[in-house]
């Protein structure tokens, strides 16, 4: 008998190469996961699993409660946080979660990254905000994502002395808000050490972030 | 019938192997555009496709007001600021925009970068200027860069709480200027973090940058 | 005849190149070691060759007071400080050694790391402590390392103004803990940058380090 | 007729990959050179080749006044500093020249590196001193490299404003020594950062350098 949802494990075991040719991750600290179209279920990475040793056949399927369905290996102790996001927030069909350095160092310091430049304010449309401290092992990690995120447009939320974990419409837009996260958690820590972090106007930020999302990338047929 | 321009598309879909090579980029977003001898025309990025992904084929022709005139994509987001700086600047055949992360953390904290060391006043022979802050989406950013390098030595202008522009006599030039304007920011930001920048005495970039601009790089031939 | 422990001596040269690959190294200034199970010995990187050259072949096989066994290359110099490791510490069967640039910065400075993010807590459910300064040439460093390591749960130490040196039950988890221990390094410089570090409560990290080492990573069939 | 050294050709070509791979250069911006044994020459890298070009026959051979002998390429801008090192240096056979960030940095500053840590103490035995600032286009570069190293153990030095230059009984030391002064850099950098650095007791730096200069690295045939 063949494995559950073979597309959507090679999609997401593939999406996890971003994370290394990004920067965002050493050894096995992140994660990938896919809502299933129409299933109370997810794809996610197993725990412990090194990046050069994802597969298709090695991704790992949860119900969202974060217990395993199918798989060889346990998912990724994430997967409780990833499956709360899923339930409570029915628009997310993606979720990544890393410790990406300077995004993490922003979550260390406890502060929102302001929307200082336009890269943030067309992908963001707003600060990057601070989440709760909240322990692994229980609801806690989950509703602080989804109590942050919620009525926000930011798709990033940094996790207190914790990591940055994001969402998407897809597994892959939420890939792109991490690597776009970190990238500009870099230039902003950059910018701080040699002075002031100066908001945009909430008018441009509003502008940027309309224009962005409405029009960019868009193909001569429309879809994306 | 055969795609228009097939060697220059070739050269801008290379080129933007730089910008990953040397770290100015992530996800999709930076650009390089070529203008088309003797034609209105420039071939630039198209919008929202990653660098591993670029090919020949998938480039886009545009005239000089970014409107599209052959491709299966929209061109850059970016298109109407490239074309106005041809339309402005007759001398100019290549530009390229990124957010490399060292230059647009200066262009975030809004102050020139000071020409202190040599390999700065051999390439740009100046400062690297700051530019206004300008929305997507008119005139502006063009009108910002022309408007900013008219009459000024660097190749390179941080357009504030955005990035760096550059532009050369060929896009293989304005290529460099990107990683050299990148390359050049680090240093400066890391040397600022020790201690106050030195700018060089103006008669010393003077000699440089001529040095640099007339003897530097020429082939017994005395080709470039 | 063939050389002794083919699959150690494979295993340990395959390793170095995690060195490589998370930026621990440059040029050869690093190692691992692995302990070889039941016997007084270790088979550890020749000195002075460069991580493209090593191969299983070239690894060398020596005794617990770091004398060559077996090898066309003298061990590592840093023979002496992993084999007293390996005296000491019955329950250590893997040592590496780097002078990876975060952890080597916090070694340089002289102050153990706080325990100040969640992937801290886990790894090694504690601060990064310092070592005394030893010189090269005796036990000094073999017994800096195990006193200050002795009794704690960190598997790294950072020898002051020298480097950091991991311990693991394999050399596997050696390399690990040498991988973690420079990220984390790296994190918590970055947010330093930006404001004084917030150690996490005891209890939190009791709890952290309790369920990752406990839980984390483990197979459905309980093996790691 | 074949071309003149064909080994060394190929020798010092091959070693400006390690310019790439330690994250020294950028585009064109540094050069090995390599004195030919016996002879009043010098080969280099051809002025304004990128590295992916290099090659065995796209080196070229200078004199020891830094005039061309044989190439299809003039010489680098740098050669009259090379060939001023090798004039006056007889026991050094490599030169190298960069502009890697860290030591470039220091460079912008204008402070020595101090010997703050053991791995710096073992491969210059001394701080890493600046040199004085000097103009392309005369002997002023190649003096003020030999002014500032003759008598010092630093195989390393940073020309004011500019970048480092280093030297070794052979190409690939020289090499190396450009690697370890960038590592250092930046180690020592990071570590300023967080508080101010303490140089090493002369007596151990002076160990530390007899050591590793006169054990370190040979294979049990006394051999480097």
């Amino acid at each position: 008998m063949g494995m559950m949802f073979p597309e959507i494990r090679a999609e997401v075991a593939d999406l996890h190469k971003h994370l290394i040719q990004w920067g965002l991750v050493v050894w096995t600290a992140g994660n990938v996961s896919a809502r299933v179209p129409g299933e109370d279920l997810l794809v996610i990475k197993p725990s412990g699993v090194t990046y050069d040793q994802l597969t298709a056949e090695s991704m790992v399927v949860a119900d969202l409660d974060g217990k395993l369905v199918e798989g060889d290996h346990n998912p990724s102790s994430d997967t409780e946080a990833h499956a709360y996001v899923y339930r409570h927030m029915p628009e997310v069909n993606g979720v990544v979660h890393t410790h990406s350095p300077y995004a993490t160092a922003w979550a260390a310091l406890g502060e929102d990254i302001p929307c200082a430049i336009t890269a943030m304010a067309d992908e963001f449309g707003d600060d990057i905000p601070i989440g709760p401290f909240a322990l692994i092992g229980s609801d806690a990690i989950g509703r602080g994502i989804v109590e942050t995120l919620a009525g926000r447009r930011s798709t990033a939320v940094l996790m207190a002395q914790h990591g940055p974990f994001t969402i998407g419409k897809s597994a892959k837009a939420a890939v792109k808000s991490a690597v776009m996260c970190e990238d500009i958690a870099r230039t902003l820590h950059l910018a701080r050490q040699m002075g002031p972090l100066k908001r945009l106007p909430q008018t441009d930020i509003d502008k940027l972030y309309d224009r962005y999302q409405n029009v960019y990338g868009q193909t001569k047929q429309g879809s994306r």
